[in-house]
Protein backbone atom coordinates (compact mmCIF):
# COMPACT_ATOMS: atom_id res chain seq x y z
CA UNK A 1 0.00 0.00 0.00
CA UNK A 2 2.80 2.38 0.88
CA UNK A 3 4.65 1.95 -2.47
CA UNK A 4 0.83 2.62 -4.00
CA UNK A 5 1.89 6.31 -2.81
CA UNK A 6 5.38 6.38 -3.54
CA UNK A 7 3.40 6.55 -7.57
CA UNK A 8 3.21 10.01 -9.18
CA UNK A 9 0.46 9.09 -11.03
CA UNK A 10 -1.26 7.58 -8.38
CA UNK A 11 -0.83 10.92 -5.83
CA UNK A 12 -2.12 12.52 -8.91
CA UNK A 13 -5.31 10.77 -9.28
CA UNK A 14 -5.58 10.63 -5.47
CA UNK A 15 -5.74 14.21 -5.49
CA UNK A 16 -8.07 15.15 -8.06
CA UNK A 17 -10.80 12.19 -6.84
CA UNK A 18 -10.60 13.96 -3.82
CA UNK A 19 -11.04 17.01 -5.03
CA UNK A 20 -14.02 16.25 -6.71
CA UNK A 21 -15.26 14.04 -4.58
CA UNK A 22 -15.33 16.75 -1.79
CA UNK A 23 -16.90 18.81 -4.10
CA UNK A 24 -19.79 16.10 -4.74
CA UNK A 25 -20.14 15.94 -1.10
CA UNK A 26 -20.58 20.13 -0.76
CA UNK A 27 -23.33 20.08 -2.93
CA UNK A 28 -25.47 19.13 -0.38
CA UNK A 29 -25.16 22.05 2.76
CA UNK A 30 -25.11 23.97 -0.89
CA UNK A 31 -28.80 22.71 -1.43
CA UNK A 32 -29.50 23.26 2.57
CA UNK A 33 -28.20 26.96 2.06
CA UNK A 34 -30.27 27.53 -0.52
CA UNK A 35 -33.61 25.96 0.38
CA UNK A 36 -33.27 27.42 3.77
CA UNK A 37 -32.85 31.24 1.71
CA UNK A 38 -34.97 30.26 -0.32
CA UNK A 39 -37.84 28.98 1.94
CA UNK A 40 -38.46 26.02 0.12
CA UNK A 41 -38.68 22.71 1.87
CA UNK A 42 -39.87 19.52 0.89
CA UNK A 43 -40.05 17.32 4.20
CA UNK A 44 -43.05 18.40 6.79
CA UNK A 45 -40.93 18.23 9.44
CA UNK A 46 -38.08 20.65 8.32
CA UNK A 47 -40.34 23.57 7.74
CA UNK A 48 -39.22 26.20 10.29
CA UNK A 49 -42.98 27.88 9.76
CA UNK A 50 -45.31 28.06 12.88
CA UNK A 51 -49.04 28.79 11.48
CA UNK A 52 -50.23 25.74 9.05
CA UNK A 53 -50.47 28.29 6.16
CA UNK A 54 -46.93 29.14 6.74
CA UNK A 55 -45.65 25.58 6.20
CA UNK A 56 -47.99 24.79 3.28
CA UNK A 57 -46.14 27.77 1.58
CA UNK A 58 -42.73 26.64 2.41
CA UNK A 59 -43.27 23.41 0.94
CA UNK A 60 -43.29 24.20 -2.67
CA UNK A 61 -40.58 23.96 -5.09
CA UNK A 62 -37.84 26.76 -5.60
CA UNK A 63 -36.49 27.34 -9.14
CA UNK A 64 -33.35 27.92 -7.62
CA UNK A 65 -33.32 24.92 -5.25
CA UNK A 66 -34.16 22.73 -8.11
CA UNK A 67 -31.36 24.02 -10.07
CA UNK A 68 -28.77 23.38 -7.68
CA UNK A 69 -30.58 19.82 -7.21
CA UNK A 70 -30.02 19.24 -10.61
CA UNK A 71 -26.47 20.49 -10.77
CA UNK A 72 -26.01 17.54 -7.70
CA UNK A 73 -27.43 15.20 -9.59
CA UNK A 74 -25.30 15.90 -12.54
CA UNK A 75 -22.26 15.59 -10.56
CA UNK A 76 -23.09 12.38 -9.68
CA UNK A 77 -24.07 11.05 -12.78
CA UNK A 78 -20.33 12.36 -14.28
CA UNK A 79 -17.74 12.66 -10.65
CA UNK A 80 -18.51 9.21 -10.13
CA UNK A 81 -17.87 7.61 -13.30
CA UNK A 82 -14.91 9.19 -13.64
CA UNK A 83 -13.41 8.19 -9.92
CA UNK A 84 -14.44 4.69 -10.95
CA UNK A 85 -12.36 5.11 -14.98
CA UNK A 86 -9.30 7.25 -13.25
CA UNK A 87 -8.67 4.51 -10.78
CA UNK A 88 -8.81 1.71 -13.50
CA UNK A 89 -6.70 4.07 -15.95
CA UNK A 90 -4.13 4.82 -13.15
CA UNK A 91 -3.20 0.92 -12.59
CA UNK A 92 -2.73 1.04 -16.35
CA UNK A 93 0.13 3.21 -15.49
CA UNK A 94 0.17 5.50 -18.08
CA UNK A 95 2.37 8.43 -18.28
CA UNK A 96 2.49 11.21 -15.67
CA UNK A 97 1.78 13.68 -18.08
CA UNK A 98 -1.27 12.31 -20.29
CA UNK A 99 -2.47 11.53 -17.04
CA UNK A 100 -2.13 14.34 -15.22
CA UNK A 101 -3.89 16.06 -19.18
CA UNK A 102 -7.21 13.84 -18.09
CA UNK A 103 -7.65 14.83 -14.74
CA UNK A 104 -6.90 18.89 -15.07
CA UNK A 105 -9.44 18.69 -17.59
CA UNK A 106 -11.88 17.15 -15.87
CA UNK A 107 -11.37 19.09 -12.91
CA UNK A 108 -11.77 22.02 -14.19
CA UNK A 109 -14.23 21.10 -16.73
CA UNK A 110 -16.80 20.34 -13.10
CA UNK A 111 -15.99 23.79 -11.33
CA UNK A 112 -16.90 25.58 -15.01
CA UNK A 113 -19.94 23.29 -14.81
CA UNK A 114 -21.29 24.09 -11.52
CA UNK A 115 -20.61 27.89 -11.82
CA UNK A 116 -22.27 27.52 -15.06
CA UNK A 117 -25.52 26.14 -13.66
CA UNK A 118 -25.80 27.71 -10.55
CA UNK A 119 -25.60 31.15 -12.09
CA UNK A 120 -27.83 30.36 -15.40
CA UNK A 121 -25.15 31.48 -17.73
CA UNK A 122 -25.90 31.42 -21.13
CA UNK A 123 -25.42 28.23 -23.08
CA UNK A 124 -23.40 26.47 -23.99
CA UNK A 125 -20.90 27.73 -21.62
CA UNK A 126 -22.70 24.87 -19.69
CA UNK A 127 -22.99 22.49 -22.30
CA UNK A 128 -18.94 22.85 -22.78
CA UNK A 129 -17.79 21.87 -19.23
CA UNK A 130 -20.30 18.90 -19.61
CA UNK A 131 -18.60 17.56 -22.61
CA UNK A 132 -15.16 18.40 -22.02
CA UNK A 133 -15.63 16.56 -18.45
CA UNK A 134 -17.39 12.98 -20.40
CA UNK A 135 -14.94 13.51 -23.42
CA UNK A 136 -11.64 12.87 -20.37
CA UNK A 137 -13.60 10.42 -18.93
CA UNK A 138 -14.34 8.34 -22.09
CA UNK A 139 -10.69 9.08 -23.38
CA UNK A 140 -9.26 7.33 -20.36
CA UNK A 141 -12.18 4.61 -20.22
CA UNK A 142 -11.35 3.13 -24.21
CA UNK A 143 -8.06 3.31 -23.10
CA UNK A 144 -8.54 0.84 -20.43
CA UNK A 145 -10.43 -1.45 -22.43
CA UNK A 146 -7.69 -1.50 -25.04
CA UNK A 147 -5.30 -2.95 -22.35
CA UNK A 148 -7.32 -5.59 -20.43
CA UNK A 149 -9.74 -6.92 -21.95
CA UNK A 150 -11.23 -10.13 -20.11
CA UNK A 151 -15.09 -10.58 -20.64
CA UNK B 1 -3.35 -7.88 -3.77
CA UNK B 2 -3.44 -10.71 -0.85
CA UNK B 3 -1.52 -8.49 1.34
CA UNK B 4 -4.01 -5.54 1.23
CA UNK B 5 -6.10 -8.02 2.77
CA UNK B 6 -3.74 -8.38 6.29
CA UNK B 7 -3.81 -5.17 6.88
CA UNK B 8 -6.28 -3.90 9.59
CA UNK B 9 -7.28 -0.79 8.45
CA UNK B 10 -7.89 -2.63 4.70
CA UNK B 11 -10.31 -4.61 6.76
CA UNK B 12 -12.14 -2.42 8.48
CA UNK B 13 -12.29 -0.10 5.61
CA UNK B 14 -13.51 -3.51 3.98
CA UNK B 15 -15.88 -4.34 6.23
CA UNK B 16 -17.33 -0.86 6.24
CA UNK B 17 -17.55 -0.21 2.85
CA UNK B 18 -19.38 -3.47 2.32
CA UNK B 19 -21.80 -2.74 4.94
CA UNK B 20 -23.20 0.67 4.00
CA UNK B 21 -22.92 -0.28 -0.04
CA UNK B 22 -25.01 -3.19 0.50
CA UNK B 23 -27.07 -1.07 2.41
CA UNK B 24 -27.70 1.82 -0.34
CA UNK B 25 -28.25 -0.91 -2.47
CA UNK B 26 -31.16 -2.56 -0.70
CA UNK B 27 -32.85 0.83 -0.72
CA UNK B 28 -33.95 0.02 -3.92
CA UNK B 29 -36.34 -3.39 -3.18
CA UNK B 30 -37.51 -1.37 -0.12
CA UNK B 31 -38.97 1.16 -2.81
CA UNK B 32 -40.17 -1.45 -4.64
CA UNK B 33 -41.98 -2.89 -1.20
CA UNK B 34 -43.37 1.00 -0.40
CA UNK B 35 -44.87 1.13 -4.45
CA UNK B 36 -46.27 -2.13 -3.89
CA UNK B 37 -48.08 -1.82 -0.27
CA UNK B 38 -49.29 2.46 -1.16
CA UNK B 39 -49.79 1.07 -4.77
CA UNK B 40 -47.96 4.12 -6.31
CA UNK B 41 -46.24 3.23 -9.40
CA UNK B 42 -44.34 5.01 -11.80
CA UNK B 43 -43.87 2.83 -15.16
CA UNK B 44 -47.51 2.48 -17.20
CA UNK B 45 -46.26 -1.15 -17.37
CA UNK B 46 -45.65 -1.56 -13.93
CA UNK B 47 -49.21 -1.31 -12.46
CA UNK B 48 -51.23 -4.31 -11.72
CA UNK B 49 -54.80 -2.77 -12.05
CA UNK B 50 -57.19 -4.11 -14.82
CA UNK B 51 -59.31 -1.33 -15.83
CA UNK B 52 -57.61 1.84 -17.07
CA UNK B 53 -59.60 3.39 -14.48
CA UNK B 54 -57.44 1.66 -11.90
CA UNK B 55 -54.17 1.82 -13.73
CA UNK B 56 -54.27 5.85 -14.16
CA UNK B 57 -55.16 6.12 -9.96
CA UNK B 58 -52.10 4.19 -9.08
CA UNK B 59 -49.77 6.08 -11.59
CA UNK B 60 -49.93 8.97 -9.19
CA UNK B 61 -47.05 9.71 -6.03
CA UNK B 62 -47.40 8.77 -3.09
CA UNK B 63 -45.92 10.56 -0.51
CA UNK B 64 -44.40 7.27 1.69
CA UNK B 65 -42.50 6.41 -1.91
CA UNK B 66 -41.44 9.91 -2.45
CA UNK B 67 -39.94 9.82 1.16
CA UNK B 68 -38.21 6.41 0.33
CA UNK B 69 -36.23 7.64 -2.53
CA UNK B 70 -35.19 10.69 -1.23
CA UNK B 71 -33.86 8.71 1.50
CA UNK B 72 -32.39 6.46 -1.45
CA UNK B 73 -30.82 9.86 -3.30
CA UNK B 74 -29.37 11.13 -0.47
CA UNK B 75 -27.58 7.79 0.60
CA UNK B 76 -26.34 8.06 -2.73
CA UNK B 77 -25.04 11.43 -2.31
CA UNK B 78 -23.13 10.08 0.67
CA UNK B 79 -22.30 6.50 0.84
CA UNK B 80 -20.60 7.12 -2.52
CA UNK B 81 -18.15 9.82 -1.62
CA UNK B 82 -17.57 8.26 1.82
CA UNK B 83 -16.63 4.96 0.24
CA UNK B 84 -14.27 6.41 -1.91
CA UNK B 85 -12.74 8.93 0.48
CA UNK B 86 -12.42 6.26 3.32
CA UNK B 87 -10.61 4.48 0.37
CA UNK B 88 -7.93 6.72 -0.47
CA UNK B 89 -7.98 7.75 3.18
CA UNK B 90 -6.93 4.00 4.42
CA UNK B 91 -4.35 3.95 1.81
CA UNK B 92 -2.52 6.92 3.46
CA UNK B 93 -1.83 4.49 6.22
CA UNK B 94 -4.07 6.11 8.86
CA UNK B 95 -3.98 4.84 12.75
CA UNK B 96 -6.57 1.80 12.84
CA UNK B 97 -8.43 3.80 16.13
CA UNK B 98 -8.27 7.03 14.18
CA UNK B 99 -9.64 5.14 10.66
CA UNK B 100 -11.97 3.11 13.37
CA UNK B 101 -13.90 6.13 14.64
CA UNK B 102 -13.88 7.74 11.68
CA UNK B 103 -16.08 4.38 9.68
CA UNK B 104 -17.96 3.85 12.96
CA UNK B 105 -19.28 7.37 12.86
CA UNK B 106 -19.96 7.32 9.46
CA UNK B 107 -21.68 4.05 9.24
CA UNK B 108 -23.82 4.44 12.43
CA UNK B 109 -24.90 8.01 10.83
CA UNK B 110 -26.57 6.43 7.87
CA UNK B 111 -28.17 4.10 9.85
CA UNK B 112 -29.78 6.55 11.80
CA UNK B 113 -30.38 8.95 8.91
CA UNK B 114 -32.61 6.16 7.25
CA UNK B 115 -34.62 5.51 10.69
CA UNK B 116 -35.39 9.28 10.87
CA UNK B 117 -35.96 9.91 7.31
CA UNK B 118 -38.35 6.76 6.90
CA UNK B 119 -40.21 7.22 10.26
CA UNK B 120 -40.00 11.11 9.58
CA UNK B 121 -38.68 11.67 13.49
CA UNK B 122 -38.32 15.52 14.31
CA UNK B 123 -35.64 17.25 13.54
CA UNK B 124 -32.72 17.51 14.58
CA UNK B 125 -32.61 13.98 14.55
CA UNK B 126 -32.05 13.46 10.88
CA UNK B 127 -30.05 16.43 10.59
CA UNK B 128 -27.48 15.90 13.06
CA UNK B 129 -26.69 12.15 11.16
CA UNK B 130 -26.65 14.14 8.01
CA UNK B 131 -23.95 16.32 9.52
CA UNK B 132 -21.78 13.78 11.69
CA UNK B 133 -22.12 11.65 7.66
CA UNK B 134 -20.28 14.51 6.07
CA UNK B 135 -18.41 15.45 9.20
CA UNK B 136 -16.65 11.91 9.27
CA UNK B 137 -16.27 11.72 5.13
CA UNK B 138 -14.69 15.53 5.27
CA UNK B 139 -12.44 14.75 7.40
CA UNK B 140 -10.93 12.02 6.16
CA UNK B 141 -10.82 13.57 2.74
CA UNK B 142 -8.96 16.79 4.44
CA UNK B 143 -6.37 14.32 5.98
CA UNK B 144 -5.84 12.62 2.57
CA UNK B 145 -5.13 16.08 0.87
CA UNK B 146 -3.19 16.85 3.56
CA UNK B 147 -0.90 13.77 2.76
CA UNK B 148 -1.11 13.60 -1.19
CA UNK B 149 -1.33 16.69 -2.93
CA UNK B 150 -0.18 16.80 -7.01
CA UNK B 151 -2.49 19.33 -8.84
CA UNK C 1 0.97 -1.98 -9.27
CA UNK C 2 1.40 -3.31 -12.52
CA UNK C 3 1.76 -6.83 -10.58
CA UNK C 4 -2.86 -6.02 -10.14
CA UNK C 5 -2.77 -6.13 -13.84
CA UNK C 6 -1.09 -9.42 -14.05
CA UNK C 7 -4.25 -10.87 -12.09
CA UNK C 8 -6.93 -12.89 -14.62
CA UNK C 9 -9.98 -11.69 -11.59
CA UNK C 10 -8.70 -8.36 -11.43
CA UNK C 11 -8.52 -8.03 -15.47
CA UNK C 12 -12.05 -9.52 -15.64
CA UNK C 13 -12.96 -6.66 -13.19
CA UNK C 14 -11.38 -4.04 -14.64
CA UNK C 15 -13.16 -4.86 -17.98
CA UNK C 16 -16.28 -5.08 -16.60
CA UNK C 17 -16.22 -2.22 -13.89
CA UNK C 18 -14.84 -0.12 -17.07
CA UNK C 19 -18.01 -1.46 -19.32
CA UNK C 20 -20.75 -1.00 -17.24
CA UNK C 21 -19.41 2.47 -15.58
CA UNK C 22 -18.77 3.74 -19.39
CA UNK C 23 -22.57 2.64 -20.63
CA UNK C 24 -23.50 4.45 -17.30
CA UNK C 25 -21.73 7.81 -18.45
CA UNK C 26 -22.97 7.62 -21.84
CA UNK C 27 -27.14 7.58 -20.43
CA UNK C 28 -26.19 11.76 -20.32
CA UNK C 29 -25.57 12.06 -23.99
CA UNK C 30 -28.62 9.70 -24.55
CA UNK C 31 -31.11 11.98 -22.43
CA UNK C 32 -29.68 14.99 -23.91
CA UNK C 33 -30.70 12.99 -27.70
CA UNK C 34 -34.03 12.69 -26.38
CA UNK C 35 -34.28 16.09 -24.66
CA UNK C 36 -33.53 17.38 -28.34
CA UNK C 37 -36.04 14.84 -30.68
CA UNK C 38 -39.00 15.53 -27.55
CA UNK C 39 -38.26 18.66 -27.58
CA UNK C 40 -38.71 19.02 -23.85
CA UNK C 41 -36.15 20.97 -22.00
CA UNK C 42 -35.76 21.91 -18.01
CA UNK C 43 -33.28 24.83 -18.16
CA UNK C 44 -34.60 28.34 -19.56
CA UNK C 45 -31.55 28.77 -21.18
CA UNK C 46 -31.31 25.66 -23.18
CA UNK C 47 -34.97 26.51 -24.98
CA UNK C 48 -33.80 26.80 -28.37
CA UNK C 49 -36.98 28.56 -28.92
CA UNK C 50 -37.25 31.74 -30.04
CA UNK C 51 -40.42 33.29 -28.92
CA UNK C 52 -41.57 33.20 -25.31
CA UNK C 53 -44.42 30.95 -26.42
CA UNK C 54 -42.52 28.29 -27.72
CA UNK C 55 -39.79 28.01 -25.07
CA UNK C 56 -42.44 27.61 -22.04
CA UNK C 57 -43.71 24.80 -24.46
CA UNK C 58 -40.56 23.16 -24.52
CA UNK C 59 -40.24 23.29 -20.32
CA UNK C 60 -42.59 20.51 -19.99
CA UNK C 61 -41.98 17.09 -19.24
CA UNK C 62 -41.93 14.53 -22.12
CA UNK C 63 -42.75 11.35 -20.92
CA UNK C 64 -39.84 9.66 -23.13
CA UNK C 65 -37.30 11.72 -21.74
CA UNK C 66 -38.42 11.06 -17.97
CA UNK C 67 -37.98 7.38 -18.66
CA UNK C 68 -34.59 7.69 -19.93
CA UNK C 69 -33.80 9.66 -16.71
CA UNK C 70 -35.49 7.10 -14.35
CA UNK C 71 -33.02 4.38 -16.23
CA UNK C 72 -30.16 6.40 -15.47
CA UNK C 73 -31.44 6.70 -12.01
CA UNK C 74 -31.44 2.83 -11.40
CA UNK C 75 -28.06 2.61 -13.19
CA UNK C 76 -26.79 4.95 -10.86
CA UNK C 77 -28.11 3.18 -8.49
CA UNK C 78 -27.36 -0.53 -9.02
CA UNK C 79 -23.88 0.12 -11.24
CA UNK C 80 -22.05 2.26 -8.73
CA UNK C 81 -22.65 -0.63 -5.76
CA UNK C 82 -21.41 -3.15 -7.76
CA UNK C 83 -18.41 -1.54 -8.93
CA UNK C 84 -17.86 -0.96 -5.26
CA UNK C 85 -18.63 -4.56 -4.35
CA UNK C 86 -17.20 -6.11 -7.10
CA UNK C 87 -13.89 -4.08 -6.05
CA UNK C 88 -13.42 -5.93 -2.92
CA UNK C 89 -14.79 -9.10 -4.13
CA UNK C 90 -12.08 -9.12 -6.26
CA UNK C 91 -9.33 -8.15 -3.49
CA UNK C 92 -10.53 -11.37 -1.71
CA UNK C 93 -8.91 -13.43 -4.61
CA UNK C 94 -11.99 -15.83 -5.23
CA UNK C 95 -11.51 -18.19 -8.48
CA UNK C 96 -11.78 -16.67 -12.00
CA UNK C 97 -14.16 -19.06 -12.75
CA UNK C 98 -16.72 -17.76 -10.58
CA UNK C 99 -16.14 -14.36 -10.30
CA UNK C 100 -16.61 -14.13 -14.21
CA UNK C 101 -19.94 -15.79 -13.90
CA UNK C 102 -20.67 -13.06 -10.93
CA UNK C 103 -19.50 -10.05 -13.65
CA UNK C 104 -21.18 -11.53 -16.57
CA UNK C 105 -24.56 -12.09 -14.72
CA UNK C 106 -24.08 -8.40 -14.13
CA UNK C 107 -23.17 -6.64 -17.18
CA UNK C 108 -25.42 -8.30 -19.35
CA UNK C 109 -28.68 -7.76 -16.77
CA UNK C 110 -27.60 -4.55 -16.65
CA UNK C 111 -28.13 -4.40 -20.84
CA UNK C 112 -31.44 -5.64 -20.51
CA UNK C 113 -32.39 -3.60 -18.02
CA UNK C 114 -31.96 -0.69 -19.96
CA UNK C 115 -33.46 -1.89 -23.18
CA UNK C 116 -36.79 -2.73 -21.44
CA UNK C 117 -36.94 0.12 -19.69
CA UNK C 118 -36.15 2.20 -22.76
CA UNK C 119 -38.56 -0.05 -24.78
CA UNK C 120 -41.22 -0.25 -22.22
CA UNK C 121 -41.01 -3.93 -22.90
CA UNK C 122 -43.99 -5.82 -20.83
CA UNK C 123 -43.06 -6.71 -17.13
CA UNK C 124 -41.02 -9.15 -15.90
CA UNK C 125 -38.38 -8.10 -18.40
CA UNK C 126 -37.35 -5.10 -16.70
CA UNK C 127 -38.43 -6.37 -13.04
CA UNK C 128 -35.72 -9.74 -13.61
CA UNK C 129 -32.98 -7.94 -15.11
CA UNK C 130 -32.61 -5.89 -12.12
CA UNK C 131 -33.14 -8.59 -9.97
CA UNK C 132 -30.35 -10.64 -11.53
CA UNK C 133 -28.63 -7.55 -11.20
CA UNK C 134 -29.10 -7.15 -7.53
CA UNK C 135 -28.52 -11.12 -6.95
CA UNK C 136 -25.32 -10.70 -8.06
CA UNK C 137 -24.46 -7.99 -5.98
CA UNK C 138 -25.19 -8.75 -2.88
CA UNK C 139 -23.79 -12.51 -3.55
CA UNK C 140 -20.59 -10.91 -4.09
CA UNK C 141 -21.27 -8.46 -0.53
CA UNK C 142 -22.03 -10.96 1.50
CA UNK C 143 -19.05 -12.92 0.58
CA UNK C 144 -17.04 -10.12 1.28
CA UNK C 145 -18.36 -9.73 4.55
CA UNK C 146 -17.67 -13.21 5.44
CA UNK C 147 -14.14 -13.03 4.47
CA UNK C 148 -13.49 -9.74 6.00
CA UNK C 149 -14.88 -8.45 9.19
CA UNK C 150 -13.61 -5.79 11.55
CA UNK C 151 -16.38 -3.28 12.14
Amino acid sequence: MAELLKDQVFMAFTTHAAIVTLKLLLMGPLTGYFRITRKSFVNAEDVPGKTAEDKKKMLKPNEDVERVRRCHQNDLENIIPFVFISLLYTLTAPPLSTALIHFRIFTVSRFCHTISYILALPQPSRGLSYVAGVGATVSMGVQVLLKVLVL
